[in-house]
């Protein structure tokens, strides 16, 4: 009923990772196997399994950016075949029925979608996520990923990409819009290479100018640095016709909401701590939006992948092994990556069982 | 170069209001001089002229929701003639070269618009509102009241009417769609007629039941009392597609955030004070909106009375005369309105110059 793989493993949440044995169900009919030849570390890995967001189940593998190939379907399976390059996400389940499934938006599914990792499974067991050698899902959760994308830079298109898309898309950037990405990590980088390839004039907003050969390279058509102006904000305002913010830490909501036009939106996928003071004024004064993006469904992932590999976008990675999880983790920490760490998860496969860090010197 | 009219006027922000002389200007050559029937008493007008909001300048007429017939138009006019029916809400210029201007969105030109009364005119004085038995302005900026609705009744939807039509008709509300909306004001009570009028299925949010019977004559389907469940923000998660909150007191975003589906969108057109904390969780979670609106421009003030009386719908109102505006500011400020105070200005016409309290006793 079960058979098992090897895996980065967390016992607890000051633990450091192993690799372990962990187990996976049987496909069901309506499942795929899928080996795992690359998978990202997004930020919400470490905020899981550090258990910062508490709820986290241990031992725990993490880890929603997985690229692989299909190597054993289930007998009801109709979209895959052993073979076929396919990438899993945040999600590996939703009802399929609720007016939010219908719609494809499975990441608001109204009975619980479920997530790739520390999530209830259909069987009851707790999901493992994708630090692993292999993944079995529900085959209307994966997704192709075209020829053009190697696997390693695919990988953090499954969540960094999709969840930069989602919002772009949804709130109509196009040619010759003014966009700002705020913050120039994992999403932001993805940010600026999608706004820029619909047309839009990007300006990456940062607090200094360390980051802005990279922003330029990305696409962006320059970088603002918002600490060197005292009165940067309000030099700027009414400047943009939407803001993707990506930042994770307190910033102050009006000043950024002074910068949009009229009408302008303002998007959040990083997530501040709680309780930003937002002065009702600075919404109301010009009729401007502040909202907030989670991921997207299943076929807007798809759209994404399609989409970049159309406009030739792919994640800007570093490849790790193994033993170098650890450390990877303390470098996402104080932010210390350029742009994403990929785990070259045939490191894992070659490791032995234990600490991973110990995994360089076995 | 100019002429006098009687207004209401309050010579600074602690005194009663007087029935004075003010001036107008000439009509210039593509001005329009309105005779005006009805005025409204917004609840702006009071935050202004008791210099809640600062930057009054006194001695001030306030009033932006005017309604009254042409009856001088200058040598360049071409939308109006003498004997037109016609109305004035929140702005009486704006550059109308701009991207803004351009769009119709007057209200938030580029250079500045003019507000009705406690901005700067053309001619470098400070606009006076509509508490008053004339008015000048471009004719841009009026607007045709359809014959079937009266002066009186038509008079708030230059201001309440536009501000709760045009987000309304922005975010799209349409048949079906479960519209909450938050308090039952003069906002609040065109909200829901509006609403309902799209065919939505509305609910009125109010702290008590007082108002119930109100809430459904208006058009809503029910109207569910806050504070009478202690766990009602968490027994109705998810339910609306759109609330317009119309409260201006401090309230939990959270809460009411929570109540939207997901993709939901809240709009704000109250004030409520400065800095409401606001969990980024509660607007990243499910891809939720919370969006302000500020008035709107001519073209969809024109909208808003043209649907207003092709769907019956007008202001319900208490008709004050002049020496009632003091009392009738206590009532506002105490919530103590059913739904809106409109000012028969020929009760101005009428009233002796000096405290306009006194002009029942004269």
């Amino acid at each position: 009923m079960t058979f098992t793989v090897k895996a980065l493993q967390k016992t607890g949440p000051d633990q450091p990772f192993d690799v372990a044995e962990i187990e996976r169900r049987d496909p069901r009919a309506d499942d795929i196997v899928i080996d795992i030849k690359a998978a990202g570390v997004c930020h919400s890995d470490i905020h899981t399994i550090t258990n910062e967001w508490g709820r986290a189940h241990f031992p725990l593998t993490v880890g929603h950016e997985i690229a692989g190939v299909v190597s054993e379907v289930g007998a009801d399976v109709t979209r895959w075949k052993v073979g076929d390059r396919v990438g899993v996400g945040c999600l590996v389940n939703s009802c399929g029925d609720c007016e939010q499934c219908r719609e494809d938006n499975e990441q608001f599914c109204l009975n619980g979608a479920t997530g790739t990792y520390n999530s209830e499974d259909v069987d009851g067991t707790i999901t493992q996520g994708g630090y692993s050698e292999k993944i079995v899902v529900n085959e209307r959760f994966a997704v192709r990923i075209p020829e053009k994308l190697e696997f390693l830079e695919a990988a953090p298109l499954l969540c960094a990409g999709i969840t930069t898309y989602n919002p772009i898309t949804h709130w109509d950037v196009k040619e010759g819009d003014k966009v700002a990405v705020v913050g120039l990590g994992g999403l932001g980088h993805m940010g600026v290479q999608i706004a820029a390839a619909k047309g839009a004039d990007v300006t990456v907003l940062s607090r200094t100018r360390a980051k802005e050969a990279d922003a330029l390279a990305l696409g962006a058509n320059r970088l603002a640095a918002t600490a060197e102006d005292p009165d940067f904000f309000a030099n700027h305002r009414g400047e943009f016709d939407f803001i993707l913010n990506t930042v994770s830490a307190a910033f102050e909501l009006k000043d950024y909401l002074g910068l949009l036009k009229p009408r302008g939106a303002m998007v959040l996928v990083g997530l501040p701590p709680e309780g930003l003071p937002l002065p009702a004024g600075a919404v109301i004064g010009n009729s401007k939006v502040l909202a907030g993006s989670n991921i997207g469904g299943i076929a807007a992932t798809q759209e994404t992948l399609d989409f970049c590999a159309e406009h030739g976008l792919a994640a800007k990675i570093e490849v790790i092994s193994a033993e170098q999880i650890d450390e990877a983790y303390e470098r996402v920490v104080t932010g210390d990556v350029h742009f994403r760490f990929v785990i070259d998860t045939a490191t894992i496969t070659d490791a032995p069982v234990g600490p991973a860090a110990a995994a360089s010197a076995a």
